[in-house]
């Protein structure tokens, strides 16, 4: 569980033992740089009105469903200074000093009548400082390639950004940053691949049948160690420069849409990067869960809504930092959840991305999740959304996810789906232990019986593995057999299916002991010896072809995904469930066993009604008769039914 | 899981292969002459009135809060009279003949005014006939006594009484019963134990702790093979000849009261043995679920409320019947739920019994289950009452409990506990496997950690082992130091402790194959060579002295049955927790591990706060220092907190 997750983040546990205090505010003059080019507009501004090194968000719009708006100003001095604006429609609501002098926050009301421009603020201290600040016009709502949220029609890839190819060499190392130059021969450190690397590969995703693409998170996380990962942000409005400019994580949304793939977009909301300036400089220290010795969380998400949780497990689990390098945020002060809020909203409104996945759900202030979430959704009904929350038991995992639940110690999920983990463990014990009244290929079929606690079981998101986890191959001890059996259930099942990069070239091995996981993808980077984007062979080609063929049937054949589920009890190890709706009925088999069975079909008479024969789709194989069918064993078959 | 049973149940399987068709009326001589001995006023009337045979209820109480009866009227030829009655306060609703001529339902009103007495029914047709129907008076209400319920300060015992011991070698055999003579050495056989064998040894239950009794049924069944575990009853109205009279049963349950013991009626409401007279001369074939040809359960109870589930399996479950000696009642007959509702109203007011264990309780129709557990608690709101749910996951297990879900799928519990399986799963795993992130003792912290579901957990049963289960101390490897600290988990976590009769002496043995959990009681037999119910040496007496030292230790020590739970996250294989009330703090610690662990225990100062020493309480060893703990491999404390 977690522990893959700890042995994944062993590079930056490396890295510090203790608390690092927060420092003073430091120019820092490679984060002004990249502002500029990551925002040309701000760091115009920033350097016409030193001393504000920035204002967060670091611009907004005109037009928004909620009018309120809170400015983070960020400059030596600026929190004693007074505020006046003058633009038509936006008023001043008042300002709020923090503990750091360095900071000021700002209240405006803009109200639907305002239009775009620069909105002149001055800021009267000992020298009087003026700053324009940016008001866009929106996009969203206008354009229906934006935000288009994800459905189970869709195909989602998880890949990692700097493992996945290498697009531009230019932006390997960018002078100035903390982490050493790329090393692809280290785990832990950068590998350079970026978003133009994914970008060039859109055919090659488009071939796999994925139809939305979810890279771990994309923005600047300026740590010394382990970098790569994304998941230790230091600028909450920035892209990392070594995966590309801001203005082209924009450009990588359009052109994605242009594609027909949506963007996942990966946020944490929990923590953020001991290195970024929010924390080293921070407006006040109640920004961030404050422990007299590095405490590290106990990643107990049990202790969320244990009815007998100790104060001491509740706090550690909540309060406790992720690791040392990730300095865990107090969303329960309301700047810090209006920061997030606003910075969550900033993102879509600026790229039009599809859907967020919300990482380390469960580890947030309560309150905030839901205020957070609903804020978000508020603006953005047609958001995709799904949370990770690597809980244990169906009835953890639903109570963080829309329920049907009433609110339980003070919380009510309003996260539309998350990722299924549940049905993870169960799919891994179906192809690794044999069938027993409630183990292997049943856990399954129990598993999937629990749905009745969600609003809508088909939102989540199923997996087979992600870059937390040993790899699905290894895991299944690379039975290639096996594997087509989870390639199957995982597109045939119900929810939004999630591939991990590589899985389908067979990419393997485990997260202990040496997070390999997170390989290169062959042929990402120039000069690799193998590349499998263009010369697949041998079982790696039969792979991608079974995915392939798999997930572009499923695009077409709405039975797959928008279709109703219904199983049948697993009778000797084999599994039986189909997909139906008036487009047509798509029967999946299961046999977990290794050898053939003999299966007499009478039972499934409510499903097989009117229909006398079928297709088995990954292997085009006609089934002339359905009475009884011999099902080799350690197969699934996907078949779709015919009149 | 349902595996074990159905091993037991082996005897029976061997009975038949087909569902008996239901034979015509046969008047039974052995029956007319127990009923004479369990019911002598029906007897009487019965040979007054032939050709009625029987009524049922057999008779019944003024001034019930529901003024409704319904009368099921068994007689040659009945069907077709026409009814009439004059009793002042009673009035005839009307009458409704069945499919069976041999039946006839008379419903009543019985006025709040009505006194008790002989109610003269007439029923014309090709004869008059006269029925004197007994109207008694209620004794439940002004008797303390009676129904008491169970509780948390309750400790259950739970026994077959065919199995525990013989009071009464007189009714081992009753002539004309279909079960050939008693056989000791066949574990399907009957072996002879009785009520008085029971009650014989309350003084043995009360010096063990024991506050009550639940002996697996006691009613009749009256079945040619594996008759002695009382599940498949042959009369809803009469008590096992084989085990006592009616009457004897309402005076054992008094004496038990007088003891300070209560007792805990087991039911079935699915089914009924096929040798019943209900079944063999059915009032309607609609009163069964009827099969072409005979159809087992597939005993997953998950197509109960399975979102997926296929009409194939639902009905399977529902319908399918348990055993081929276990005719499945159609409890979605509004009559046949009537006949059952008035049923256990009947044996509530007729002997003061203190709580109904559910059997199956998953099995029956999802209506019929919300008006029985509705009907009887409006009669006996402080009748105590927990179910078998026999299920996987605790959200399965809370939703055929009183949960905060709202109704899913037709049906919203109001049973007011389950017998925990989770919890039994979880400490058997405890004490088995070593303790991983989620297994082993972890298992027993994340189990407890979902009873946020439960309207009230505390009320749900908990247990090592039953009748349907391999016995817990082979389960455990007979591993004595495990058994010590299950049996301290049992008598101090939440909830409800039930002991399995022999547990406290080391009765062994797994139930598949041969299922011997169920063997006598060493002692309970005249000749017995081995009495542990006088003689106990060595590790049985140490097993004995340890359960009874802390179940009246538990007793008198209110914290550790009406205290709150609290308890700290698993720390390298130490699970600690707390039951503390105003009464004081008992603090429980235990090391699933081999080897002895050094506990800091400044983790839980907010319990400890205010202690400095403690007691532990099994071997009344004195903790003076509670900074520092050194906690013996394998071991539970149970520490009495001092200031």
């Amino acid at each position: 569980m977690t522990t893959s997750r700890l042995l994944l983040l062993a590079g930056s546990l490396l890295a510090s033992n203790l608390l690092p205090a927060p420092a003073q505010a430091q120019l820092n003059p490679v984060a002004l740089a990249r502002l500029a080019s990551n925002g040309a507009m701000l760091a115009a501004n920033a350097q016409k009105s030193a001393p504000i090194q920035r204002i967060d968000p670091t611009f907004w719009w005109v037009g928004m469903k909620n009018p309120k708006l809170q400015l983070l100003v960020r400059g030596a001095g600026i929190g004693s200074s007074k505020v006046s604006l003058k633009y038509d429609g936006v008023t001043l609501d008042g300002v709020q000093p923090l503990e750091n002098p360095n900071y000021l926050l700002v209240n405006l009301t803009i109200s639907p009548s305002a239009k775009p421009g620069q909105l002149a603020l001055e800021f009267k201290g000992k020298k009087t400082v003026r700053y324009n600040y940016e008001l866009r016009a929106r996009t969203t709502p206008q354009d229906p390639t934006k935000v288009q949220g994800v459905s189970t029609a869709d195909f989602v890839y998880l890949l990692m950004p700097d493992r996945f190819a290498n697009g531009d060499p230019k932006n390997d190392y960018i002078k100035g940053m903390k982490a050493p130059a790329v090393a692809r021969d280290s785990m832990y450190s950068r590998h350079g691949g970026d978003l133009k690397g994914i970008a060039d590969h859109f055919d090659y995703l488009r071939q796999l049948g994925v139809t939305a693409i979810w890279p771990t998170p994309i923005v600047e996380n300026n740590q010394p160690k382990a970098s790569y990962h994304g998941y230790a942000l230091t600028d909450f409005y920035a892209v990392d420069p070594r995966f590309g400019s801001n203005a082209e994580y924009v450009s990588f949304v359009q052109q994605a849409h242009q594609q027909g793939l949506k963007v996942v977009h990966d946020v944490v909301l929990n923590h953020m990067g001991t290195q970024g300036y929010l924390f080293q400089d921070a407006p006040a220290k109640d920004w961030f869960h404050q422990w007299p010795a590095f405490t590290r969380s106990n990643f107990r998400d049990a202790a969320f809504n244990d009815p007998y949780v100790s104060g001491f497990d509740r706090k550690q689990f909540g309060e406790g930092w992720f690791d040392t390098s990730m300095a865990d945020l107090n969303q329960s002060n309301p700047l810090v959840s209006t920061y997030l809020i606003q910075n969550f909203i900033w993102w879509v409104e600026y790229t039009g991305l599809d859907a967020y996945r919300v990482d380390t759900y469960t580890y947030s202030d309560r309150k905030f999740l839901m205020d957070w979430g609903k804020a978000v959704l508020d603006e953005y009904p047609k958001l995709g959304m799904f949370a990770e929350a690597w809980v244990q038991g169906t009835q953890q995992q639903a109570y963080f996810a829309r329920n049907i639940l009433p609110e339980v110690d003070g919380f009510k999920s309003n996260m539309p789906a998350v990722l299924d983990f549940q049905s993870q463990y169960a799919i891994n014990e179906a192809l690794t232990k044999d069938a027993g009244w409630t183990e292997g290929i049943n856990k399954l079929y129990y598993t999937l019986q629990a749905d009745w606690l969600y609003e809508d079981p088909m939102r989540n998101v199923v997996f087979l593995d992600n870059h937390d986890m040993s790899r699905f191959y290894s895991v299944i001890g690379e039975d290639f057999a096996k594997y087509k059996m989870g390639l199957a259930w995982l597109l045939t099942t119900r929810g939004i299916p999630q591939l991990y990069y590589g899985t389908e070239v067979l990419m393997k091995n485990f997260s202990d002991p040496d997070g390999k996981v997170r390989e290169d993808f062959p042929g990402g980077w120039a000069g690799d010896k193998k590349n499998l984007f263009t010369n697949r062979t041998g079982q790696e080609a039969e792979a991608f072809n079974y995915v392939s063929k798999l997930a572009n049937y499923r695009k077409t054949h709405p039975a797959l995904h928008a279709g109703k589920y219904q199983h049948f009890i697993p009778n000797e190890g084999v599994y039986t469930y189909f997909r139906y709706s008036d487009a047509g009925t798509v029967m999946v088999m299961m046999n977990s066993n290794k050898d053939e069975k003999t299966v007499d079909m009478a039972r499934f008479a409510e499903r097989l009604n009117g229909f006398s024969s079928g297709t088995e789709v990954t292997t085009d194989t006609a089934l002339p008769n359905l009475k009884t069918v011999k099902l080799p064993g350690r197969t699934a078959w996907v078949v779709e039914l015919k009149k």
